[in-house]
């Protein structure tokens, strides 16, 4: 997943013709990996008509031979990455009108812009990059799945040693130990285990609140493989589930079910949204369902598009979304479903194939 | 690690004073944490001479309530942050000049204070919460303790069951399953664990490379207790040292327990950095020293104060810093030893315990 990628390079070129910047400034690090394939956590990159150019410090002298390859020039700065920067676009005559990406440049690093960098005129963009990363490619694709197969192995084994008295970190400890033994790079985000009343916190962590019989034990985790990630959540019951539970729960798998089923390419996300909401509404829980369907996931575990009711852009091919509708009642507990979906020309692909109907752990 | 703390408030209010604030927005999410408690991921806070009001969205409402108690007022936004923001402000007519952290608000929310919060006069700050933040309190430095200690008892397992053949990333599994066994709520950066050539580069993470006879073997890691972090590494061989490991690692060794015997509240930054960056110089290795001493650790895993060649500010008491010298050979390998001091009034104390000999593990 390395190396020269001409036609990243090549449509970011056409946005900035657009916007009429005779360079961007690309400071977020998940949209220097995606450019330049720089995995490192010190980097600027400068991407004009015809330089792309990567400055990084000491540290990333070895493995920036190694990730970047020829997709980029490659300086090592002295001194610190603004001072590489200012030097850099000395050389560089034609760049007058640089764009920076407001959503990620901090108001000191703009100052910076405005009093060091007072040579060129500085223009706010917003999501450039990001757009361009909605659509993934074949290699990119390549990496969620196999970063959801190792999800989903994990969870497997996981499950099997699921018993009443494990604290929810210790739970957290073996999925994550059975993720790295699939070769998981890292973690997307915290994993989450939510126990009984806990599952009913949408956005719990692990605690020490041990397994019980009858608990909802929700499970919200991911992969990372070259890079990208998975996403997936599944809920199950430890012990038999009362009459209730299998209730409520199989509303949560309907709405996953109508929502994955009908997401598609040009659509909006608001739209998806609804599908699952409207369902979940009118079976009497609308208010239990208070965060959005779902996110685009990629280099990043949150990125565009978003699944949400106010979300009127329209969803684009090659788009892997996550489908996460959920229902938290406090004090009783929460079940969400959570799968990751492919948006392609010729329809919809789940991708994560987990099942997903009510597990009894015993 | 919950609630009322009327002495964090209290040294804010008196920085605004000094800075001629009627209020502070504070949007970083580990200042938001240390001042009122809460942990969540979507979060704005207003201090101002009589008021703490915290900003948050429903999935919070719950979390909220166990997390904050006395220590600020709660207000649940229907709609987004900032519009709460606006909303808030409005009903506190003494709050003129406030001010932001130039440092953690991005350019399109600074453009926002701009437009819809034009009737306020903002002003950019630099670092207010994180100064007062370097001098930890007793209860933040029991859970650094606490962190610390399940990262030692982490390691010894593990080191246990290290062995040729392990790759990098099973190396970095069953580390994080004993740091969740032993409490960690989770991980304060992706741990590292870089063996044999791959040790040379300073900031590696754990790769699909199998461990072999003879190889250095470089662990940073850390725990969470409280949302307190450590920070520790360790290099051992597997198998025999050859001499020039030994010598090398010597060399790294003794750098550690100079700069940690000698680092004080009251010298700069730059002082304790040279104390290693000397010695390892003395001995030939300059160029092989290529980052900075150490940093503060807190709630962030990176903070104040600086260790570097470059730092003039005075450590304060009470500051807890990481001191981690390293040598690092392309094509040979590296070694770096990293443990966490403690600066007190009557002198320092090296809070990590794990053994510093250099362990050959067969």
């Amino acid at each position: 997943m390395t190396g020269y990628r001409p036609a990243r390079i090549a449509a970011l070129r056409d946005e900035l013709a657009v916007e009429d910047l005779d360079a961007l400034l690309v400071n977020h690090l998940p949209n220097v990996r995606w450019l330049t394939g720089f995995s490192g956590t010190s980097a600027l990159v400068i991407v004009t008509a015809l330089d792309v150019v990567l400055l990084t410090d000491f540290r990333y002298a070895t493995q920036i031979e190694e990730e970047v390859g020829g997709a980029a020039r490659t300086i090592i700065v002295e001194e610190s990455l603004w001072t590489g920067l200012w030097e850099l676009l000395a050389t560089l005559p034609a760049a007058k009108r640089v764009g920076f990406d407001s959503a990620h440049l901090v108001h000191r690093d703009f100052q910076r812009l405005l009093e060091q960098g007072n040579r060129w005129q500085w223009r706010p963009t917003a999501d450039i990059v990001e757009r361009l990363r909605e659509r993934k490619d074949q290699s990119e694709v390549a990496a969620i799945r196999r970063a959801i197969g190792m999800a989903e192995s994990a969870l497997s084994m996981t499950l099997e040693s699921l018993a009443p008295g494990l604290t929810e970190t210790q739970l957290a400890g073996m999925l994550e130990k059975a993720l790295r033994d699939a070769g998981s790079e890292e973690y997307p985000f915290p994993t989450i285990v939510a126990s009984g009343e806990r599952s009913a916190l949408p956005h719990a962590r692990a605690g020490d609140r041990r397994l019980a019989t009858g608990d909802f034990v929700l499970i919200d985790f991911g992969a990372v493989a070259d890079g990208y990630c998975s996403d997936i959540t599944r809920t199950v019951v430890l012990g038999k589930a009362t009459a209730e539970q299998r209730e409520v729960y199989d509303i949560v798998r309907e709405a996953n079910a109508r929502a994955a089923g009908s997401v598609r390419a040009g659509m909006k996300g608001m739209d998806a949204d609804a599908v699952a909401r409207e369902y979940i509404h009118a079976r009497g829980f609308g208010e239990a369902f208070g965060h959005s369907l779902g996110h685009g996931i990629g280099l990043e575990v949150h990125e565009a598009p978003r699944l949400a009711k106010t979300a009127d852009a329209l969803l684009c091919v090659g788009a892997v979304v996550t489908i996460e509708p959920g229902i938290y009642r406090p004090g009783w507990g929460g079940i969400r479903i959570e799968d990751d979906v492919l948006l392609t020309e010729q329809g919809s692909i789940i991708l994560t194939g987990f099942r997903r109907d009510l597990l009894e752990i015993s």
